[in-house]
């Protein structure tokens, strides 16, 4: 099968020019099918502000509103997703900016109401893999941006980790898939503070032991979550790295999850 | 030669969502391939505003300086391109947004600057026909914003009746195309307090006789010159027409532009 590498990029990478367009370069080095996913980065919480728009959270997410949606579709698949397929392109990588709705390429559901009401967010319910496939197979590198839509003309604002493993889980009967998690850490640490604690293999058993330790930070449990759900779909390959971990030959960076 | 019809919307129609709409429902009605392209509309000068970017005009144009190419990039290329796909998916027209940055489908280079320096503005050097065409043959229908790229990184803000102009003449000679430029009028105005005395067939003698005669407003000339270049090119049919001229078999509504 063809090797198909998806990496997802986010937070703080997306807000520092010079190591984004370095990441940038060493995903264009990346040989062969690829498909970039990014998220947010601080420029939307900019926009709100300086517009007037309190962010509302609830549980540490973000409530998305319509005037945060309005902010969302502006920033994600406007200002950086065609920022990244502009910067793309000028270094050779034949890059398409697409949301969800491009094509029917995502679709989601809005998030049904139980206790908290998350407002215009969305669960992605399908991936349109024929399209995808068909623009892999055109040299086309698809730029995904964390909005998708229900079909029925509604945005939504989707977790950008949940597209990218989507994504990879919807190709992975398809392609040999290598799913790569960029942040800002060089992998799963087993001591948050200390940055070399990096464990370099983890498997479901050990995470579930790491947890019930208490090891595992917080904030990686939902990330790790749907990194375990796609390996157990078939995904063949899923890393969780630091800008360091981008470029071809990196595979020994960063935490590779295992069954 | 199969028929493709290119259509143009922008400015007041962008800003009224039941009129949006009920264009939208019609531009879905036309069969065979078509293209959308859309202006922007009121809603990146309320966003400059709010954002406190002072509007610079020269000559009537507006010049894009940085801040004000992300307002552009913002909600051309975000939130009216995406509200549009969304919608179109909606009506069951399987669209696809597209700046000139992705899949490097228009490049432009930026306006030299002589006596006015216009900014971040590009003129259209060359249209992807091989990636457009592709689009066509897989039933999907291209929604280009008025954002282009140099190839080398920049995003340009660049003029939607232009974009709508080199797609019809770059693809004139694989489809027989009609373009057609929907505006406020109901076509072009004999007299412009006379909104019906719309001039039904318009060739470039009577355009001249007209312009010399000072009978067609100022404004309407850049469209008009754009328009006969287009049918000098080999562009099958062109229509400046209003809202009602969007439909199919709405040919008698508008004016049609003939060599």
């Amino acid at each position: 099968m063809q090797q198909l590498t998806i990496l997802k990029i986010g937070g703080k990478l997306l807000d520092d020019d010079t190591r984004l367009n370095e990441a940038l370069a060493d995903f264009t080095k990346i040989e062969g099918t690829k498909i970039l996913v990014h998220g947010g980065g601080k420029k939307s919480s900019e926009l709100s502000r300086q517009l007037g728009i309190e962010p509302k959270m609830a549980e540490g997410r973000r409530i998305t509103d319509a005037a945060t949606l309005e902010v969302v579709t502006m920033v994600y698949a406007g200002l950086l997703n065609k920022t990244l397929v502009s910067r793309l392109q000028a270094l050779g990588c034949n890059a398409i900016g697409l949301s969800g709705a491009d094509g029917n390429a995502i679709l989601a559901k809005k998030r049904p109401v139980k206790t908290i009401d998350y407002g215009f967010v969305g669960d992605v319910e399908m991936v349109n893999k024929r399209l995808v496939i068909n623009f892999l197979e055109k040299n086309l590198t698809p730029v995904f941006c964390a909005v998708t839509h229900d079909g029925q003309g509604q945005l939504l604002n989707t977790n950008a980790d949940t597209i990218a493993t989507s994504l990879a889980v919807a190709l992975a009967q398809d392609y040999q898939v290598t799913l790569k998690f960029c942040f800002e850490k060089n992998g799963v640490l087993l001591d948050p503070a200390d940055e070399n604690s990096v464990i370099p293999n983890l498997d479901a058993a050990t995470f579930a032991r790491y947890q019930t330790a208490g090891i595992i930070s917080e904030g990686m449990i939902p990330k790790l979550d749907n990194a375990f759900a796609a390996v157990q779909a078939g995904v063949a390959a899923i890393i969780i790295c630091g800008r360091d971990g981008i470029a071809p030959g990196s595979f020994q960076i960063g935490t590779t999850i295992c069954r």
